[in-house]
């Protein structure tokens, strides 16, 4: 085990970039899991991490520890004082441990016939994090991000998301006019104008749901081509919902129905 | 039209602390409203700000121009520098006008028949602003939270809720175990592991909804009293939802069951 002793450190200067800065995640192709269950979430997915940065703190703990006993050979492991360590994490409890990754690519090429959640412009991580979590726990597999949502692989979108990431296949970047141009099923959006229900919805066949930034919903260039427009009713006096409560009410609506 | 020159105006410093203190909140009874959105939503219902706060930038914008000229001619008005306003902001960007009013309480009683969202324990200010406004959206206007939930009042909360608080009657600092007991519908929680299902589960009779902790679930005095516990069925290799994700599925299928 080595140890990183101060801030001036190369490494931890750089991993400290990967902690900060999206740009040099991509550029490095690399990232930072927090935490045991996000690490775990990955291994259960035959996921390596590339190495395990650990707080002295974290080393006592017993989950820690055991994940240490059981690492791959190959995984170096680096030790950090407590200070260091909170540099590189998101949260006010330390999770103690950290595992640093190759950003993971997709497992399937895009399906234009597979449910589809498609995000256009979504911006808030925690929105992002949450509407992923909520896809994965739906069955839907593939997930396209247009290239100015949210990145996927942040440290607080994989907060939000609870290890959902793992179970999905992520395309980031995507063109989203070009592939729901070509898409062999359904795309819907949601639109409180819309005359039609979500409950009135034929949702037998592939569906691509689209869900569009907090302010301005959708690109026009994304509606243009998004055939279907749903409103959910709102018996309330309110007209909206926040995007990943949406998202949930439309996923498991499609849920319910193919029971 | 006064001008607040400093930090250390004695005023700026008490509304520094309003902003950034829950407990001085509840001390003095009285909280902000972040931009023009959440004063309009308050002023819909009735509601007169004691004090505008605008900023020198925010003076200029149309919209804010045109609220000050139609506002209430007892409400003082305080201009600020932009970087005065900035540090009692929550936002990137900034709304450029905040209102100083009294705490409101809610308009009904508890009613132990009525449709009723409970939240035990939910820490994230995001997640409560979020089911806040699933609330009013679906129509459910009772809404109880215990004690160790998030402020309902936070900037942040009310940041999430985006206006729901106004059509809500918000019962802060609710014993959920007694109401629950004396609850005259049906009150029920979510339980990944419960056999039956949402989608089977009767939801003509006053319900009431209860939401747990995102790391904890129910307190035990509270599952003691709840009488039914339903799946949401996940056909995802995941076993959770966000907790404002999973409150969006649960009161919108109460709507549509309603329909």
């Amino acid at each position: 085990m080595k140890r990183i002793s101060g801030r001036d450190n190369p490494h931890y200067k750089a991993l400290k970039r990967l902690h900060e800065s999206g740009r040099e995640r991509r550029r490095s192709g690399h990232l930072l899991l927090d935490g045991m269950h996000l690490i775990a979430a990955h291994a259960a997915h035959g996921g390596i991490p590339e190495e395990l940065l650990v707080s002295d703190s974290g080393l006592v703990r017993p989950e820690i520890a055991a994940c240490l006993a059981n690492h791959s050979a190959g995984t170096p492991i680096t030790i950090l004082s407590d200070a260091l360590f909170a540099g590189l994490a998101q949260v006010d409890t330390p999770s103690g441990i950290i595992g640093v990754i190759v950003w993971p690519q997709p497992v399937h090429a895009i399906d234009h016939a597979a449910d589809t959640v498609a995000l256009d412009g979504i911006q808030d991580p925690g929105n992002v994090g949450s509407i992923l979590r909520s896809a994965a726990a739906a069955g839907f597999r593939q997930v396209l991000l247009s290239a100015d949502c949210a990145q996927a692989w942040s440290p607080k979108t994989l907060r939000a998301a609870m290890g959902a990431h793992f179970q999905l296949d992520l395309h980031e970047g995507s063109d989203l006019p070009s592939f729901l141009g070509a898409y062999r099923g359904q795309a819907v959006a949601t639109s409180p104008t819309a005359p039609d229900s979500l409950y009135g919805l034929d949702l037998a066949a592939p569906v691509a749901w689209v869900f569009g930034s907090e302010g301005q919903g959708l690109h026009d260039s994304v509606l243009a081509v998004t055939r279907r427009q749903v409103r959910i009713p709102m018996p309330g006096a309110s007209e909206s919902l926040n995007v990943a409560a949406a998202a949930a009410v439309c996923l498991f609506e499609t849920v319910r129905r193919r029971l």
